[in-house]
């Protein structure tokens, strides 16, 4: 039985770079001890607070179908932090909580791209991006971003790429690489997505763990209002990963096609985990920093050690919870270090070719084991890259 | 901004069919009491016993990302007991758990229809499959069953339909018709879904109420296996509605590329709401055939009502949770009856257009308040008809 072109396509050339990754589950599953440094997610569960919340909501009875576009307590709560931050206007009615930041990065792409149209997105990029804009029946194309620019996108090779294109899709601060935009980057965007005439799909996930400067949501840039779907989520912010629970502040009009979109396609999020959310987000800056604090601490670890040797090059995170590593001095690929060091070392890191063709030669290390453990692990690393660059140069 | 095409015409000719949904919905904010015999929510909350298993496994740290496809135990269950139900051997291979049937019905349109290819269902149809086919780029195609048959639908008229379609969607036991679809007219369904290379996707979410005959789950009907996409949910089995938690049960080969749609869309279901769906299903079919009886029950007291007079004409329901009444004696619309309803009664039902244009001259009485206030609400509507048909006679 033929499947749809749409189905089959959506891993494009097959490799869906999460070899290393399952390789160390592969060993972990055989009782061989890994250290993992591969997937976003904290070393610490949800808050009991937030659960009891949850369950508090559920045992009261809001079991029963929630309204699609979310519960208009959370909504309303979502517009006012994402007003604060941004200084735009922003009601409930520009709020639709979704089941998780990827449900809003597909409804994103969905609201603004038609089979064939071209979406373009900044490379390196977290794992899901081409398949979700695929999943649309949309064309992604990448758009570098180079490490020896920090991996600070630049407005003319976007702007190069615009042909044919609806959409662009940013994420500052970034995963993979830690990048947050500047203000001439941001600038730049947007001038791009202006004078193309782009939609600009800003995934903002990250936006609670900045470490140097300021993260610019460009919703708040002249003009940009209009033509911004902006994602968010509890996930990385309130260590709520497996809640699924996300949001899109768009243009009304948007808002409200997505809601029928979001009837049609997976009708809203569970009126007890839109309660833990709400609680969630009541506690303030205060808990949140709370839960980027260890990664602000482990980056540091990180850069000091790298601070110690010259073979290897950080690019030094300035959010989120990641730092990439330049090996080219090795001469390897960042694939093939990170087989090597989870094949000799048993430290699972992910290969930079993981996030596209931009951050090849480089792997990216998530902060996301305690300090000590994080602290032997990047020690151990930057030796491996050491022999293996001595190695090389004879 | 232009939007997309495909979200811009989800609603097909706009009109979404809950106008009189929506009106009880603004009367009872207002502060009037109304009888609503609307949508498909059972009147009692999740238990008890599943909201702990939901809490114990948050609070055991249950709260990451889960795997894509769903928990190993979860899949391993749902697929036991589609075999069981079915006859057709199942594994977890071939489940993917989705945040609800919704999503179930969207995911399975994704991976069988391309942009522009014919989907063809059944009307009358619950209200989203229109814009769930529309949202995969395709092009809803109904067929009608007829009253006169008891809502089951012909194997010719379905043949008559199938020139350039990939897909047919049935849900038997049926909303809104309370159908289940009888061996000839499964066996009827297969045959041409056979002959005409077709995709079947079965929507099951009611195959535990069951009152008159037995539900055939048309996978294991001959040659159906390598081409049906079963849709199942915890909702209306184990009232779970809020919960967000179904499956599809479908070929190995279909499945492993729905758990890459599932990573690029949605990310999944949360863990600890899996969990509580596994527990749900460990109770077993006393619980089931628990939350079930209501249902059964009150069914037999619209039956009843109907049976004493000769104006509206009773579709007998043999499953779900709904019975539709014929009002066409009154020269009525079902919509014009509705609103007529609410206005002069305060008693809300679907107007049986919300489901297509089969059911015209229909409404829809769900079967979800108390069994007084049922009997005293279906009373009252069967007075009314009278009196209008009497008018109309005039």
């Amino acid at each position: 039985m033929q499947q749809s072109r749409r189905i089959s396509t959506l891993n494009g050339d097959g490799d869906d770079g999460w070899g290393v990754f399952m390789a160390a589950r592969k060993m972990i599953d055989e009782g061989i001890p890994v250290t993992e440094l591969t997937i976003g997610e904290h070393d610490i569960r949800t808050d009991p607070t937030i659960l009891a919340a949850m369950d508090a909501s559920a045992r009261a009875g809001n079991t029963g179908y929630a309204m699609v576009p979310g519960i208009d307590a959370l909504r309303d709560h979502v517009a006012a932090r994402v007003q604060a931050a941004s200084g735009v206007a922003t009601t409930r009615d520009n709020v639709i909580i979704t089941p998780g930041g990827q449900a809003g990065l597909f409804m994103a792409h969905h609201a603004t791209c038609d089979e064939g149209d071209r979406a373009l997105f900044i490379d390196p990029y977290y794992a899901t991006y081409p398949g979700t804009i695929r999943s649309v029946g949309a064309i992604p194309v990448p758009v570098a971003a180079r490490s020896r620019d920090g991996f600070q996108p630049r407005a003319d090779a976007i702007a190069d790429a615009t042909p044919g294109a609806k959409t662009l899709l940013i994420n500052s601060p970034n995963n993979p690489t830690g990048a947050i935009y500047a203000p001439e980057t941001m600038a730049g965007i947007a001038g791009v997505v202006r004078d193309h005439d782009l939609w600009l799909i800003s995934d903002e996930v990250y936006d609670t763990q900045v470490w140097e400067g300021h993260h610019i949501s460009p919703r708040s840039l002249p003009g940009m209002e209009e033509r911004t779907l902006q994602i968010g989520s509890l996930s990385k912010s309130h260590a709520m990963t497996g809640s699924r629970c996300g949001w899109i502040v768009a243009p009304e009009e948007v808002t409200g096609n997505l809601i029928q979109l979001a009837t049609n396609t997976n009708y809203g999020v569970a009126g007890f985990v839109q309660s833990a959310g709400l609680f969630a987000l009541e506690q303030g800056p205060a808990f949140e920093e709370r839960i980027a604090a260890p990664f602000r601490r482990r980056r540091q670890i990180v850069l000091d050690l790298v601070e110690g040797q010259q073979v290897v090059r950080a690019i030094p995170a300035q959010g989120a919870m990641y730092t990439m590593l330049d090996l080219r001095a090795t001469g390897m690929s960042g694939e093939d270090f990170a087989y090597a060091l989870l094949d000799k070392h048993r430290i699972a890191v992910m290969p930079g070719e993981s996030f596209g063709k931009a951050a090849a030669g480089h792997v990216r290390v998530a902060l996301t084991v305690d300090d000590d453990r994080l602290r032997t692990a990047v020690a151990t690393l930057l030796s491996f890259a050491a022999e293996l660059a001595e190695q090389a140069a004879k």
